[in-house]
């Protein structure tokens, strides 16, 4: 059952992603720390695990990649339980170190989250595309660094300035559980994750195809 | 119409691009985050579209790729055109969020701003010509990051510092569209954009021809 | 004796990583440099050493090695003799020029050194598996930066959090002989590196064969 | 005249290389910029210069592939003349931006002077000939920047701490011009680069012979 193990990688993957970006938005003060490290984390990943499963750990990076065709539709549902199941294992080991803040009010404007969410789900969909699923770039060496260093720099430009910078349903459900977003701007950042997709999906298979 | 394709994709990468420019600019005082964040985009927005356009996401560049043999010039204007359109696009993304400084007054004496324009402009052509227009290094996946590592070298040594560190017009626009820089210096800034240009892609034709 | 040469490039590499760890730390107030400059020093050593000794400089990355199948069994010993003595040597050179801290006491819990240490040596053991043994990813230009950016999100999200962000035995024994960990976590830590590097060893062999 | 032509890139590179150097180090309070800059440019210029001369920009860089054989004898010198003359036109072109500042005392001791200096010139090197000049490791995109890092990681753990952190003559010798290090040490600098290059190239012939 080889689907298995990419459920698997895609489990292992999401879950070092999330414990990242929750241990180091908890942590006090540290400035240019979280998104070199989450950026770092997700390139990791990508490259360990890209070449048995893609290398997803992100519901809608999954999802453009079966708009786009390079993956298989009915591994689609699947991928999300697997990134969304590696999210919860995650919240928990980092609730049994770190205390959980209050409960959190919700502090961007609908249209801030709205716009950043998508424009940079649109950045980082449209990078993997490009980098990791065309065959003009097989073979390549850098297409974790350029999808890890997109998550690094929407959130050196948006993350906790106009959104939270999930930029990914498995992270936002993540932040949720850990008190670090709101639910109301939670379900807003999926939707819009959602909307960013399948924008770069469409524009994908129009500038290759 | 092949062509529209590549003019899509420079408009997609200097949009990102002059978007991360003008906030990292805008946001209050964080030290080593311009230099990465200006970085690291132009390096993703090269790896994702420099096979289609060449990625180039800056008019100077393409003027020394169409001097130096790797443009077609008849593709210059046009690229030109989706550069800046891209650059004002971000300028209208970044005002609905950041209310903008009032206008600026220039900061920099006329030498410093031609010199530091001249030597990064120089270095930023002259890398890209180098890394990702010859047969001999044709295939390598470095590219993207000495590209995007240029710009950031040239932000931590001269921008800020000597000039306001644009080594390209469609940014130089994009600052002036933001009020981060002033007429005069901006116009002087595209002047030694271009020389900076020439300089790179006859020293390129010289060494490796 | 063509083995002794692994032995030699294993015994400079971990000499420079515990130099490298140990000055880092024992510096005053540097916020991200240290997992900066410990991430670097190991991607510059797997990427100069990895095509003779497969650049471990690390005793479970060896053991993970041989568990897996990509280490002869009977190098294992000699690995981690060359390992151990270039840690020597690296607290020997630091103590000619820093002075050491007095003699610790133990700043972090049992359960936290235990979790933090089995999680992060799980995924370095699990990210050299992947991109430096594999057929399916041979050749590759990355696998340097992956792992070498692995110890550094080890280092940015649980070193001196939860713990002393080894991952490492010889690291650890470093540490230990600069007066920086107590001796009982050290034990501890070491315990925890060859937990995590059995579970990736396993995890691997399942995910791959 | 082809010679001439790496010439002229050895000149350029060492150019921009002392040029990010001066700037950095004279540029007040900035922590981790001055390491990371210096690393990045040295990085760059290596990829980009790398196929038409080496990419030294470093006369003991030259000294350790003539020793090991992958620079040709008789253009040692003129690549030392090359790099010095670079270095000379960066302090140059610095002094029309900024103030020096006072003649400097020596701020080290001769023995960490010598050991900083001989251990990470030998660092730097063994990652050239390693990365760069075997045939086991031809073709890979890692080379520039595991060079580049490593002055960037002997920037974080020596220089400014037990030494200027040079490991270079060229560099050096800027930094004597810009009165940064005093006439003594870098006397001794030069001396133990000299040593580290000679010891990295025999360890390399040992190692890989």
């Amino acid at each position: 059952m080889d689907n298995f193990k990419k459920y698997i990688v895609e489990f292992i993957g999401t879950f070092f992603l999330v414990l990242t970006v929750g241990m180091v938005t908890l942590l006090p003060g540290n400035g240019v720390i979280p998104a070199i490290a989450i950026g770092l984390i997700l390139m990791i990943m990508v490259y360990s695990g890209g070449y048995i499963s893609g290398g997803h750990y992100n519901p809608v990076v999954s999802l453009a990649a079966a708009l786009s065709g390079s993956l298989s539709g009915n591994l689609l549902i699947p991928y999300i339980i697997s990134q969304v199941l590696g999210s919860i294992l995650a919240s928990i080991v980092i609730m049994t170190f770190c205390e959980l803040p209050a409960i959190t009010t919700c502090p961007y404007s609908l249209l801030q989250v709205f716009v950043g969410e998508v424009i940079f789900t649109f950045a980082l969909c449209y990078v993997v595309l490009l980098t990791a699923t065309t065959n003009e770039t097989k073979g390549n060496s850098y297409y974790g660094l350029a999808i890890g260093s997109t998550v690094a720099v929407g959130a050196f430009v948006a993350g906790g300035v106009i959104c939270y910078g999930a930029f990914n349903p498995a992270v936002a459900i993540g932040l949720f559980n850990l008190h670090i977003s709101c639910m109301g701007l939670t379900l807003l950042t999926i939707f819009s994750n959602i909307i960013g997709s399948i924008l770069a999906a469409y524009t994908f298979k129009y500038i290759t195809k």
